[in-house]
């Protein structure tokens, strides 16, 4: 069901703060959010006495739209989760938010991203004594939490982030306060809003992308800055920048295919800014051709930009099957054969004896890519010249992008003609990194200072990947649970 | 989960003789068939020498990505169906195809479509001592054909035919023959489609649409005819015509909104017709406007055409959430009034502060409509104008769509300007009936006889209601059965 | 979880009239008569305008332990059924009560016991035009009464049943009446009783067994008789006999195994019954012994009776245990080769060193008599005797009761010295045909006019075996429906 | 489906080294320990390598009767607990066996039995930066093994029991050893059997209950001691005693209800443990009677050896039903007047105008007594006579038993003859405390020095109530979690 020619964001988050039906208004924000996650999702509320809790697996609609689960989070505070996972991975237990009971209080937290030094914490802690029950980066953080030595909730969470190394945005609630938390370069995103609050004092909601906030009707206040901490309460909005200030690094691909098409990030329209990406593709690698056609649905507004400034036609020359089951047909040899298609089919009218530009954001293994290109010349095309919104993709993510190993990325072992013979189309080309950054409105990648985290385009990590650089050697002992 | 403020389709039809993995091949076609019915779904195969049968609710992918499931229908001969279904009413005995056991072999069908006798029929047949087990109309083929007094089952079909009134397409398959059947006036569509078949000779498909035939690499041979019996088996595909021919009266919201863009409709693609709806509702009703927006996905290609038509820039204003779980967050009141909107939302950074031309294709209850110019007017749009790619429905169907009730239908209680005003819109066009057939390519509406079935727009109903001028009060005893 | 080592009843049926929560009461009553049948149960009640109906797989206390179920069978008549059924049979569409809408009316009916020419009438209804959308019995009796000439559903059911040959009790709501109807020679039990009614007037409820009355609290009016129609409405009770009079064959098996013991069988405690059977065994075949064991929980009245007969000490030496799941343990060879019982376990205290008399009530294939016998002689027995509550099971049952094929019933195949080696015992007996007569109150079995039906013991048929004695070989076309 | 009115068990525990396929011998052992706990059941495998666990509600059955289930489970060393649990309680995590990964390796442990001091040492933990996942005591075990400062596990073990105080039997398991523990003063049960292993050298298995070996055909080796650890290996059996020894008090309730009757407890057969205190109750409250009947199935061996001393016959007088579904059927107003019971019923033919006496093992609320003997009344006995093979039920149990708080306890509030009266019988006795002593092989209960624990009889606890001292006021912040 996951296509795995695509890189996949790692969670999302929402928290939202004396509101009413605060469970409510965070499954909408979920629901807003679900691109950012779809194997699982939880939430956990505070009715200014306890908290109640409900994970489950699979959409925020199949499981916040069961009465029985919302009766049974009550309470004007909550923050929600929606999980990614690779697969045999999403059991219960490591469905966010964690929740953990301290001598002080409970304390709820769900982040997006991902801790590079997990592995060593997570060793560390367990030397001392701590018992882990899930393998989610999180419960790192709760540990770091639970031994600090500081008595004050949020002097320990200080202690905690100050310990981890990664890109990171969480949220977090205890019995005082809704927390949301950037890692220092701001690598991934959240936003803060403003809403009409249960009782007439404001309303707070945080949310990983502004389509969140929109949702729920929500005022966009700002974006949560790089290694800020929000403390809500019923005072307001409190700002914490426990470190050194640094030059933020916004991740590029957010703004290339992860975020929605109505988000802003940083301020800026995202749909805007594919549609610029688009353009200056088409600047940077015209093509002759009759039509310009989109792989949907995230290389429309980029095919969009592409028509606009060649001239060429735009056309839905692919259409996308939006109905796909849970489990789905598995294709015999005699249907693999035919080549079959489940996602996409092509509009053969819109395709047949054409000159078809095909615009895509991305080329990951390049498996998606060569069925498409086979589709469409199956359906008559004259010539296919594929066109990316990005630069090749030839390195890993460790920021809380699940991408492939290296080794199976078909641009780190590949010239873009090797790759165009590859996924058999008559022209191959990407945007380069500079006109990418023009796009998105900077002069040019500044190579000693570069305003984005590119490193799955260049290889410049600008956190770094301690876990990495030890043998992941010591799997956990426990394997198959079944639940 | 089922927008209400739309016509839908009942039902998809497919079939396939002597094709390697029949059910696999009609499983893929079903799911190409999905957009005509979510409800649930059957196959029936014959393996030479018996039939087998599974029968599911909920999508296509979720009955047949089970490996047992498709272990159970072996064979190179099947047919199957998706069935939607009013809510209360999908009952496993309710899903196609249906199934019997006769004299001289078995028998299953399913079918696209709607008698306008049923009612009638049955009530006849049950007097006769025959026992109805379900509420569908294919029982009452399956009747007629059992109590048919020729000795061979084609004459038995024909002399069936020939007692129902209505709408319909249907697939079949005996013993010895795959069969396909389109109704006198051709109202609903089918198609025939040739492929590659399991053991040299040729294999043949049949498809309420084309894009059924695209899937499986079938290629596209003609549609079935009105009031055209085909029958198919290793000899080829022989052609009965047992009615007196009639001038066809196609749906013509089959073009407007049922099909899949990517079909053809008697050798039209629907995409370039609808594109061209757009061009000449452009003409016939233009909008000072900054940008043509469309609301997804179904009018998409009208709006396309209205841009270019009018030379107004396209954009997507309005993003379509495709995560939608089975059940759904239900909203409570304060989320009611918050105006939350679970599959659309506004693309802010296009629409604030713009005129906008809202393009779609169809208003029926007109609940869906204000929400949407709502949600475009709290984005900022400055103007909002609304243009519909069909004529005001201002009548129910009785052949096959699921319509309201008339009482219902916004356009057959106000007027044009009266509608502008409930659903808050500055301006309120729709295509005139004249407009809606010249784009097709007709020069116009013929009134003494039309090219189209367009009953819903114009009350002009080409096929015996004869139910409908009885009192439906015979209601079935049965009510509530659970499975 | 079915023992295949005993034979087993199919069905046990229920019915309720003018009772307050009729649907209630059947469950209850259903519940009562679950050893009858565990595979599936249904209920449809007439609320006095409309019918109403549940079919669920599973057990009585499964499916109407939900509320939602219970609401949707409203009013104050109901019928009821339980089956058994073989692996594989059991799909929904075979769970009974049936329901047809007749022209005048719809009529439910549900029925225990077996008809010996439904394979004939089944064919025959077929070749008129007649459609079957189960495998049930219950359909034929359905269509005989949709295709009969008389205007009376009454006089209709009696067209019926004088066209049907077998052994059946069954139970029918109309919306006019709860019809009760015993077959000619009465094989299988029915009861009638009487319960305060709904609005003063007196309720009624017919049950296979009397223990279905206890539970409801309703009085024992007496047995149906063999051959009789019970037609219950608001007047009270009319008796129909349609039949010449023939002298009664009631099941003697249900005496020795299928009845529960608190039921009353013609007048007579079945628990009595027996341990007067026990008693009498060991008369008829003392063994010098140390302790009486039974094998649980069948066993434990005769085992009482021999005891009390041969001052044997009675001991629980067997303990059963009544925790099995739905599905269960998957045996390995391991587990196999210990030998692993997971229904019985050994009282070792009581057996270890001893010589036991093992008391059962029937030995079918010998599979389970034999693990227990080496499960006995594993946990230290000196000797092992085992006595029968019954004759030699030599020969299929046709009437109701699921045995196996003659040639897999042990007694079939072998003499009694053979079984007991077979089964490892130092001794076996049998009780003879005339003790078990005697035992019953009868002088001994009069060969010429037994009291009862004991076919499985004799061979001795009362009722003509029509479709075993035509070749069956045309099996239904449609194999494997999945639901 | 649980009958408040008996005391529970809380748990079951088996364990297996050195024997081929350990977890489906577990599941076995399982099976035979189902009295013991049916809400959840888990088990945790090693293979040599890796642990590997399955956890599932309901009953073992229905759990490892799943081939995948099973085949997740690898390996010849297992641990597995059968769970009771009151309602709402039984989420996922709270299922043991609860395993933990500690620096120097997994860790798989579960118990039956009650810790008197795991609120507060849950509370000091807490402090000390531990998280809790569960509610479960055996957290309370890992958390203490998780900082103990030995470096050895079997060190940590002993550090950790040494804290805890309570009465429990437990196993665990880590990479090296199968572990057992009792309590230092032996109140729960574990023994330890012996096994042909998987490859030449012994096996061993560890059960709550002996029938937990006999099911897999194990040998009973011996109690595992009051206060002994045994450690498991290839090399053998070893045995820790870490505490100073103290006289056993093991639980008389288990051989008076608790245990199945077909095991050993102290070398005693519990069956006949019943048997001898149903004739020390016959010889101190003798009745006038026509007959003794059982309340089925724990009352029947104390009925049995009643009726043997008094000579009054023994007689089935009331039937179980023993097919109770999951859910189950609510009783309506309607049904709950007609006094409808669903688990029992009166045997009437046996009862009817006799003197009945009653034998039960003991009444808590009296609530399931009182409903008896109104059915046996309205099944005619003349007079009804209770007879209760235990001493009034005074003092709840914080050892691992579940009974209701001493509010609640019939016994606790009424004098005998007010409880005769409450419950409708003509006369009720207890056997005595010494008497119980008696029967049990006793000279009497020596009240200085009690050879058993009969708090729930005398409220005299032998184990410190350290939390119940402390007010329970802390509840976990997180309430209902759905999973």
């Amino acid at each position: 069901m996951i296509d795995d020619d695509k890189p996949h964001e790692e969670c999302g988050v929402f928290g939202a703060w004396n509101v009413a039906d605060a469970a409510a208004i965070t499954a909408l924000g979920l629901h807003a959010l679900q691109h950012r996650g779809q194997e699982a999702t939880g939430i956990v509320t505070h009715d200014g006495v306890r908290f109640h809790s409900h994970k489950g697996l699979g959409l925020v609609g199949d499981n916040y739209g069961d009465a029985k689960v919302m009766a049974g989070l009550p309470g004007p505070r909550a923050i929600g989760h929606n999980r990614y996972a690779t697969t045999g991975d999403t059991v219960l237990r490591n469905v966010q938010p964690l929740f953990a009971e301290f001598e002080f209080g409970g304390f709820a937290v769900g982040h997006n991203g991902n801790l590079t030094n997990a592995h060593t914490l997570r060793k560390a802690l367990t030397r001392r004594g701590c018992l882990f029950q899930s393998t989610m980066d999180s419960e790192v953080f709760v540990h770091l939490i639970a031994i600090s030595l500081y008595s004050n909730v949020v002097d320990r969470l200080i202690d905690a982030i100050k310990q981890v190394i990664g890109a990171y945005s969480l949220v977090a609630l205890t019995n005082e306060h809704l927390i949301g938390v950037r890692d220092p370069l701001g690598v991934r995103p959240l936003v803060l809003g403003k809403l009409s609050g249960a009782d007439g004092k404001a309303g707070w909601v945080l949310s990983s992308e502004s389509c969140g906030l929109d949702i729920v009707g929500a005022e966009f206040v700002r974006d949560v800055e790089p290694g800020e901490i929000v403390l809500i309460d019923d005072s307001g909005v409190q700002s914490i920048k426990p470190f050194t200030p640094q030059k933020p690094r916004f991740c590029v691909f957010e703004y290339i295919y992860f975020a929605r098409p109505d988000s802003l990030m940083e301020g800026n329209s995202v749909y805007s800014a594919r549609k610029k990406i688009g353009a200056q593709l088409a600047m940077e690698a015209p093509a002759e051709a009759d039509v310009v056609v989109p792989v949907p649905d995230s290389g429309v507004p980029a095919a969009m930009g592409f028509a606009e400034a060649s001239g060429i036609n735009f056309e839905l020359g692919i259409i996308r099957n939006h109905y796909v089951g849970r489990t789905f047909i598995e294709p015999t040899d005699q249907i693999r054969h035919l080549g079959v298609r489940l996602k996409h089919s092509a509009n053969r009218a819109m395709i047949e004896g054409k000159r078809v530009v095909l615009v895509d954001d991305s080329i990951v293994r390049g498996t998606t890519s060569k069925k498409i290109v086979e589709m469409v010349r199956q359906a008559g095309a004259k010539e296919v010249h594929m066109r990316i919104a990005g630069p090749p993709t030839t390195h890993s993510c460790f920021y809380g992008i699940d991408t492939p190993e290296r080794g199976k990325l078909l641009a780190a072992r590949n010239s873009v003609d090797e790759m165009a013979k590859l996924i058999g189309v008559d022209s191959l080309s990407f945007i380069t990194i500079d006109g990418l950054y023009k796009a998105l409105g900077k002069p040019g990648r500044d190579a000693l200072s570069p305003a984005f985290c590119d490193a799955c385009f260049t290889g410049d990590y600008p956190i770094a990947l301690t876990d990495n650089n030890e043998a992941r050697d010591t799997q956990p002992s426990l394997l198959a649970e079944m639940s």
